[in-house]
């Protein structure tokens, strides 16, 4: 890699061989050992460091002392244009600005979300970036990583268990068998678990209940996780959890069966950031990865602070296009912690925007500027609805192979007549040096002093106001419905004392409004929210508009068939 | 700790204040960090270690060149007489022989198994040794513990979820819904789990099956990893497990799904063996922990190559009393790896023998040289039996503060008639220095030359007539009974080309017999066989004889209830 340290973006970029893998790309780095890199890069001390491995560690927080009352770096937030199947590139620019950051010599890190491993064992390839912009190593990123999802895994199960022992034994807290709303979670893609019967075969062996599974990164333990501020907090918060409800309907709390210190004991390691590293050697935060809808689709709060400790500037992303992952990234993680972004990223690609303003899948090779400007009405709202946050975003147009040069000039034009810099970058291609420009622009915008961070809405405000005002004010919908049944959950909520917190709005991440199939920026449509769950424990309401899946299914040829060790031991067909 | 190289056990043992948990002694002693220690003491290279935090590693046999090509120190095989409430403490006197050995000046580790996390949140207490006998980190030990049991969850899910994907979409290889034999499973106590439905909900969630789940040390992948001999071998036997039939009741091999290289990616790292110490800094290796029912018992045969190729003695357990584990592990774990004892330690407790011997349980801390004597035949019977595999044992008497110095002379009167060396030991109160005396008598025993290990029956002779010849040579059984269906599924593994196999029976570890109320030294009682299972990756058909639980309940108040972090963040309540 280049040591260039002040550079813009080459205007031909260096394009690895078409089809080359992500993972051989990653396997051609050697990646550096983690505990001298965090030593001299992060200031860290030996016994603040936890390996696992050569070349992954966690961070001990408990040898950091208190996270927030220490100096921050820059928050600089990542986000995206809403997601189609070209892909955007979020992580993968994420991984890049960074690593363009620590070209100029910016003392920098990044913060990703953990990919979860169900869905590398159904599509093609795992997720730790792409390109020359990656996370090494990939293959332990993307299998069992330091052992998070697991732990999580178990203390969602061990409640399970806990919750149908207390029935099978008296059930002296009088739960409603019928009412019970935890269910179980494996970190896999399997259809056939997402609607059970358990408890059969007689007596001896429980309460037979209608139950399911969800994928693990959508138990409200991944987003208690990524939320709690320390060891007190998880505790408090796992006691919140409402599991169902009592032949009264009175809600039944983990803090009723006594379950949270068991819990609290299963999940103490997974709580510690995980530290690794880019292809260029800078360090990289990767811990915690909930749901983009039924949760708030960001990184843990404890490795955003262990890393604005550590760094002058910090580079972080949100699940899912800015509707869905920017609001949520200010209006759940930032409200609850007190975290505020000073700078914002959108990333876009021309294939996406060409497939926003009308351009079919297979053409997306042929230039086609007059669907780049239908699309750039998608990029215009984005760009609109951060500046409702308080955030002027600099535009990412992150580059790709089939892009021409009429189709960049235009996009950078439309950028500049809506107020904003958009930058190119060719850090897929080129690494750290295809995002010194894009790294300029954030430092310059940086620079121009702290943005006055709004929250879209008051927490005094009502349930169903909040979720009015995010339709209206981001998705510019015309109207919002609710049906009976989320009418009375919001009239139950209220009452049980939850009208306080924010709402997390489950819809498509496919477009602003809840159909999947209306592109660009559709305004005047309806959300329909069909029901609400309570996450008490992470602390936000979720109003479902439209079908979430929560525990995804293989495809007919799932990715695991093709996937094997060749005889040096080494990972084929991860990616 | 003492440092004393030549010693006797005391007369007096120094036994730790009465009630002080496990958990507690174990806090008392500064693990060393385990890079430096296994360097030190096993002159591994810094490249084949991995570390896990600072206290545990594991072994990377890919960097160990091949295992079974090495010169080997001794095998010693610690088991048990029948086991009892009352305990016998094999895991406690294999640590405390070990931690002796070595006060004796001898190279040595020790390979035990891995304790099932599961449990732990059930009756009180994790598994690691006891008193001053045990290894540390006993938390991390007692729960996630290097990932390996949380990675044979995720690969036998994986499985499952592939099955029921492959009858999803279309069948191809023509399975039989109704003959799927693989479950799924958890390392959780969880009775509901047992009996399930899957795939219901409507077309779109699979197809609607009966099955549930088991304990995950439970699973054939536990026994495959146990057995394998390396990455190669471990891919193979994962392709030849037989997850059901076709409709033609021709049996439906993973091989034939294509599922085993997936597998194999997941337990790639869980083949490695891992490394810790005992309170008195000695190496030990904890590696798989397979049921001794279902299931082999014993400890992977790479942590014991691995042990044995940098050891003069290494010393190693097998589960349950030695008519089931020692059993297994010359007739199975012997004769697939070829690995021979030079051998054996048979423990006892006076308690455990008067309990065999009619004591009631609350009666054990009195004086009852009767009730010994007549539990006497126990070991008697397990001692004529190891000497028919060509081991002569070493009685070990792990003492007890209540064992009374006539119960112990008479005990040492009794094993002197019955020619062999009955050896009192300390190692709970004392440690190593407790078990020295022990170490000097296998020392001993050693210097005695090789013993000729005797299989107890050939892979020709059929399948029932294996059963027939552990029943009646070691349970001394006066018949074998098989149910119609034991005798249909004989005849289809030997028409299938699987009558070569060893047989595993998986039967009370309470007596001899079937029934465990029968205790002493039963004989002429019938084995029943109820049914056969074929495991046909791990390499053995398994004869079941009476109630065999695969998924352990939790009991009315679990321990989990009482767990916790303190301020510290130190675990409360795990032992």
């Amino acid at each position: 890699m280049s040591t260039q340290t002040d550079t813009v973006a080459p205007s031909t970029p260096d394009w690895p061989a078409p089809g080359t893998p992500d993972i051989e790309i990653a396997r051609s780095v050697q990646p550096q050992p983690i505990l001298p890199l965090a030593q001299q890069r992060l200031g860290l001390s030996a016994d603040s460091l936890v390996p696992f491995g050569h070349y992954k560690a966690k961070l001990d927080l408990t040898h950091m002392g208190n996270l927030s009352a220490q100096p921050y770096g820059k928050l600089v937030l990542v986000t995206a244009i809403t997601p189609t199947p070209a892909g955007e590139g979020k992580t993968t620019t994420s991984v890049g600005l960074n690593d363009g950051l620590n070209q100029l010599g910016v003392r920098s890190s990044v913060c990703l979300r953990e990919p979860s491993l169900g869905p590398c064992f159904g599509m093609k390839g795992g997720a730790a970036g792409g390109g020359r912009a990656q996370v090494i190593p990939m293959e332990d990123i993307n299998l069992h990583f330091n052992g998070d999802f697991h732990a999580i895994t178990a203390a969602h199960n061990l409640l399970a268990s806990l919750i149908d022992n207390h029935l099978h034994w008296g059930n002296e807290a009088d739960i409603d068998p019928r009412r019970v709303t935890w269910r179980r979670v494996l970190d896999l893609n399997d259809r056939s678990l997402r609607n059970t019967l358990t408890g059969l075969g007689g007596a001896a062996h429980g309460i037979p209940r209608e139950t399911g599974f969800d994928i693990t990164v959508a138990s409200e333990l991944m987003a208690i996780l990524c939320l709690a501020e320390n060891q007190s907090d998880l505790h408090r918060r796992l006691g919140d959890i409402i599991i169902g409800q009592r032949r009264d309907h009175s809600p039944v709390r983990v803090r009723d069966l006594g379950a949270e210190g068991a819990m609290t004991v299963l999940l103490k390691d997974a709580l510690n950031p995980n530290l690794v590293q880019s292809l260029e050697h800078n360090p990289v935060f990767i811990h915690g990865g909930p749901f983009g809808n039924i949760a708030h689709g960001c990184n843990s709060v404890t490795a955003t602070r262990a890393a604005l400790c550590l760094n002058d500037v910090v580079v972080t992303e949100a699940g899912f296009g800015a509707d869905l992952g920017a609001e949520k990234f200010i209006d759940i993680k930032c409200r609850q912690s007190g975290l505020r972004p000073d700078a914002a990223v959108l990333v876009c690609t021309v294939r996406a925007l060409k497939l926003q303003g009308g351009a079919r899948k297979k053409d997306l090779a042929n230039p086609d500027v007059a669907a780049l400007r239908a699309g750039a009405v998608n990029l215009e709202r984005h760009i609109d609805n951060l500046r409702q946050f308080g955030l002027n975003p600099v535009v990412c147009v992150n580059r790709f192979p089939t892009d021409s040069d009429e189709e960049l000039s235009t996009l950078t034009a439309l950028c500049r007549d809506l107020g904003t810099d958009a930058v190119l970058a060719s850090h897929w291609a080129d690494g750290g040096p295809g995002a010194t420009e894009l790294a300029q622009a954030v430092m310059d915008r940086l620079e121009q002093g702290t943005p006055d961070i709004q929250l879209l809405y008051e927490n005094s405000q009502p349930l169903a106001e909040k979720i009015h005002t995010i339709a209206t004010r981001l998705y510019r919908a015309g109207s919002v419905s609710f049906t009976r049944e989320a009418q009375k959950q919001i009239e139950e909520y209220e009452a049980l004392g939850f009208g306080h917190l924010p709402v997390c709005i489950a819809k498509t991440q496919y477009s602003f409004s809840a159909d999947p199939t209306l592109l660009g920026a559709p305004e005047g449509h309806d959300l329909p929210v069909k029901r609400l769950t309570l996450s008490a424990g992470a602390g936000f309401v979720v109003a479902v508009c439209g079908d979430i899946m929560t525990m995804p299914g293989l495809p007919k040829r799932p990715a695991a068939l093709d996937m094997t060790l060749d005889e040096h031991g080494l990972i084929v067909g991860l990616s």
